[in-house]
């Protein structure tokens, strides 16, 4: 989304992205974030309108925050953020597959995939310890 | 998941996975598939308990069609299947990722990943066309 534009025009564009996408009854879409450059999935989180848009218009993801209720920029407090370079849409307008380039580990756990535990046979095991 | 250990203790190995995972409301967990040795992200599905339990016990994915409202293995008609290589949850344990072997597309449309729409500016951009 370039951001030279005149705001009508420019807001039309981000409206009919927004148009496009299927919410669910709750009013928000999942959102996969994967790392740009390794293609490591990183974490799932969800996005309602305005993190959407917060999204597209910053180039910095933006989710919702279903615990505490609002949208919020991923990394605002630990400064890990999350530079967007490619955003895809899935065939049934229900998913958002966002390439990023990550600041940081991405998880809250100070690991730099959300996907840590791994199965193998009867157990989840821990791969990945936390970044120091 | 072995198949060649006595039940009790292979369905005990079962029940602790499907223990660790966080379903939602409607009993559900999404799970992405990317492509193990591409590293794709090919699609975001559904999983109901049932689901995990066939994938873990055949290798085989398996998601839960919230339309249809049953659970199905991925390709049983299509032949299109997901043979899975690694399986991980997520911090939270409510989200699953696949990494898996594809056979032919993944997409019901016939394209290799589901998320072929990609933003450019203020549009969705078809990038790939269905497989012939």
């Amino acid at each position: 989304m370039e951001r030279k534009r005149k705001p009508i025009s420019r807001l039309r564009g981000l409206m009919s992205l927004l148009e496009s996408i299927t919410f669910n009854k709750a009013g928000l879409v999942p959102a996969i974030a994967q790392d740009a450059e390794s293609g490591r999935v990183l974490m799932m989180a969800w996005m309602n309108e305005e993190a959407v848009e917060q999204t597209l218009a910053t180039g910095f993801a933006h989710y919702y925050s279903r615990s505490r209720q609002k949208q919020w920029k991923k990394g605002e407090s630990s400064g890990h953020v999350q530079q967007v370079v490619e955003i895809y849409l899935d065939c049934d307008g229900d998913t958002l597959l966002l390439k990023i380039k990550q600041t940081g580990p991405a998880c809250h756990t100070n690991r730099e995939s959300c996907f840590y535990q791994q199965q193998q046979d009867e157990k989840w095991v821990n791969i990945e310890e936390p970044i120091k």
